[in-house]
């Protein structure tokens, strides 16, 4: 249930309401929009009259029920689009942010000649996997700390901000500096891993599992913001279907769901989702035309001999041109590119 | 095994060294591009010694081995995009055709007052449903031949030409006047309608099953190929997977990749995939940013009256929004709407 | 909505209330099983009192309000387990039928010589393919006709009845002494086949599709069942997942539920879901323990060389070592095999 | 590629023989099965002349190459069934082991009184979860340490070894006197978790991810085996398609599949994949017949009020019953229960 307060309503006047309902043993999620200030209450508000609180309570302007089980993430309680800084850069509201770089940091020089590359070509943030979940032992598991390391040299020489993947919460101290943090596929039900990253308080990529629901998704993303971070951004990459011509199922369908169903900014990854080269540029066309708030892309100096996930990796030409034709269709959307 | 031939061969050169073949138990196809003329043989060609054929026989040019079950429909095979007239509407090369109209033909003022507004909005093709597949024998079955009937005089009096489904080899009869034949997803794997439809000789739109494979839609249409058509358009629908927000899931990624191995038109059908009214408009941009040649949409009158798939039909309102939005996106792409 | 009727109704005041309903505009199925007779309304019932027909209507018992779209084949509406004689075997009450027999007839010899191991360990009923829905049109289409004839042979010659698979409704005439005709998977969604099968009056084995869920089997029943079988055996064959080590997936769980949800018998084809020899036998093995009624298995007098499905074909040894191991296992579950 | 050892060899001749390889960059696992010991290099072996190395060296009784990925947990590695000790109790060799008990550890009664009513029913494991992984963060999260320390009690009264789900590794501490450690279904491919539970060197059961192929499950029991642990229980426990009747498929056939491909034990959770309590008793009876060498049930002693999976709970009675069921049953297949 949520109580979407009077613009007059003091703050002090709000606590009183929230503790109100706590002592009756409520949750409480306070958010603040620029429309409107909303309190929702979580837990069994069955025998909540709705009505009794809006003719009663002064700072009440009107209330709804929320059919849904996620709260903070929902546009009910939050009406207008989450905007998100990381590191300078816009994520959400008129943009359409290209995040890019390796499956994984391999070298400095790799790293370095990928970021020059990707922002000449008009890319905002940088990517790159230090941490490697890997189906198999046997393969390549990152360069780890010194991944993150060359990462944030990369990030200071271009002065793109950052994102990597965290896979437990033990490694937390590394990513100090990164601008944002991302929880793979893998890890998007691993819930002690979304609560240790929500404390952090840092901007979130929280990548949809690839077998999970958009549902799921939204309830993950619920977590890290029970948890204390509003600053995530959801991403579609594909889901695991009986088709076998792709790496998996680019849902683009989840796209416009979750922004109707969620304030959350909503990027995507076609380099996961179809794992072939050859169909990066026009899904990536296809994610801006859909209403996506940003894209994430594979891009290697040499993916022939890239350590991990060549075959899907875009080169720095490759990119380049993907780029220059999605600036005049991100012109036609209305969105900075 | 693919022989493309001299551009200098004679026809009577051609139909000796098809029978010389076939005398040895292979079947074979001709086909006809701008570009070239091939001849590929279908049957156990592992003992054929390529290199002699090619050195031995003046009329071919060279040779290559297929890999893929599909041949006739196969770009290996026939390089250029095929390019489809039906009722003087061109699809493929430089188009992107909107079919719109009613999941079913409900009634003469139905189906005329929708044909009428989609051909205003620019649509180029009517569809309308008369013989229903539905999943309870309870609901409502499609008005049978008179919808048929129906349909035709709504072609007759706005001059589009249209599109209906068949569901089995005995409807043959009330199909003559129609422009193209539509093979449903539930009869896509149908082999012996496939056959009867085949021989027809007309224009089919032959969609993806909700639970098959690119691959196998490819080799349905071989088998229509094989049986006398070469008129024909894939479209994809959505398949069936874990999500359950949306009636299936547009598998975007399959146009690219239909595109890219066979010669074939492909549109999509964004209403069945998403089954939601709110989602076609964006998926609809996406399917055009994506590469496809066209898009089949429903338009209802009275959407909140409709017999069939109401949920999903768009009015012509929403219809001439989504036409005019579609426009200077298909300009960019360089293709006529 | 379904009327349980009281035991001394009389069939003219039976036929008298059901004639009164379709005046209003219902369908109306008439049940009758051996603990009692119901009749059950088709249409929109919500505006029907139920507690006032039960008042004032002698016959009635009680009545039920059916949220399911499944009348006729709802355990609600008949409750007791239904029992197939075909060609004087039994299929559901205390039995454990297996039906054996090749994926395609190929010859008069591979027919017999199946038939008769097949007969000799124990299997009480002869499958055949000779009409085969084949994914290439490249790959052997079945005997056809001929294949029948050869099937009807070893019927007489061995005693046992005989399945085999209607592809459309233009080959009814093959299948006068067949007893049992199937509606394979991917026709399990063609409409007016199950229409034309019902209206034949035979023994229907009706086969999962691989992509259709359990309430849609139970829907295509209900078109047999609605156009004039009851006789109606169901079939799990596996369906379609992202796992690709088995053809298909066996949901086992589906038995229990059809054999819950409708009264029709349950049997399950192992050598399709699998589509691997070597788990034939000990999914058998779980199929009688889950409690189905039966059991459909491929078997053939030389694998290796089979036209069709060789893989996951038990050899004659196989097949007899298999039967020896369900025996006692049949026993356990007071089962006649 | 694998050696398999002569049985005269000496452990001084074959540490050299390892120390040869290691030193040109391979990893080794050695395997030592009652029939024969085994060395197995991990790398690219494409260059290691296999027939060379049987005939140069003593040591080597003949080689094998191991086209699978998985290498430790391979059956052409170990042949052998692996058998598990937990507290006592055997898992593998002629045993049918049953583990239940509550979902979650609700309170010191419920946890007794369960585990009471399993162990006179004849279970040989006590489950009970005490860190919950919850799609929603205002779900039950389980009663954490205080719950395992409940758990722990339980055991020490009714000398029933343990199961309880590790969420992450800083939770080590609290698993000491835990017997057996579950990795969840979600937490499949949380990688850093395997690593660190494979080097407690405790016996695992490791579930299957809801959308997880068998060959991935192999994959993440071979990151558990080449950190330290051998003791590796598998668990199918349903996977994730588009049939909504039941919560997941339960994937039958991997039960045989990875029984085959892997020397491990199998188990199957047929609570979890079904999420109906009818579907429990006839699945167990299946998983027996199938060849599972075990079960792992959920029984709570008041399943309408459970804080977790009521809806699939047993209740004491139902157990019983269940466990009478599967004696006779098991005595069939000549394993102790």
């Amino acid at each position: 249930m949520v109580f979407i307060l009077n613009p007059d309503a003091k703050q002090e006047q709000i606590d009183s309401f929230i503790r109100q309902w706590e002592a009756k043993g409520f949750s409480t999620i306070f958010s603040v929009g620029t429309e409107h200030r909303a309190v929702c209450l979580i837990g069994n508000t069955s025998s909540v009259d709705m009505d009794h609180v809006v003719e009663t309570c002064d700072i009440v302007r009107y209330a709804r029920r929320i059919t849904e089980q996620y709260k903070a993430v929902n546009r009910s309680v939050h009406s207008e689009d989450t905007i998100i800084k990381a590191g300078g850069v816009t994520i959400g509201e008129g943009t359409f942010t290209v995040i890019a770089g390796p499956c994984s940091v391999e070298s400095r020089e790799q790293i370095l000649s990928v970021a020059e590359a990707v922002k000449a070509s008009g890319a905002k943030i940088l990517r790159g996997g230090a941490f490697k979940p890997r189906t198999s032992p046997y393969s390549f598991q990152g360069m780890q700390a010194e991944g993150i390391e060359l990462l944030l040299q990369a990030k200071e020489i271009t002065g793109l901000p950052v994102v990597s993947e965290i896979m437990n919460q033990t490694q937390e101290k590394y990513f100090e500096n990164v601008d944002i943090i991302q929880i793979g596929a893998r890890n998007m039900q691993n819930f002690d891993l979304l609560k240790a990253v929500g404390r952090m308080g840092k901007v979130v990529l929280l990548k949809r599992g690839m077998a999970n629901t958009i549902e799921e998704l939204l309830m993950s993303a619920e977590y890290l913001m029970t948890a204390g971070t509003d600053k995530i951004i959801l991403c579609e990459r594909g889901i695991r279907t009986f088709e076998t011509m792709t790496r998996n199922t680019l849902d683009i369908s989840s796209v416009v769901l979750l922004k109707q169903k969620s304030h959350l900014p909503v990027i995507v990854d076609p380099s996961h989702a179809a794992g072939i080269r050859s169909l990066v540029a026009p899904l990536s066309k296809a994610v801006l035309a859909v209403g996506a708030d940003g894209l994430m892309v594979e891009v290697h100096s040499d993916p022939k001999n890239a350590l991990s996930d060549g075959a899907q990796s875009l080169d720095p030409e490759q990119f380049d041109a993907l780029m220059r034709d999605l600036k005049p269709r991100a012109a036609l959307e209305n969105k900075a590119i």
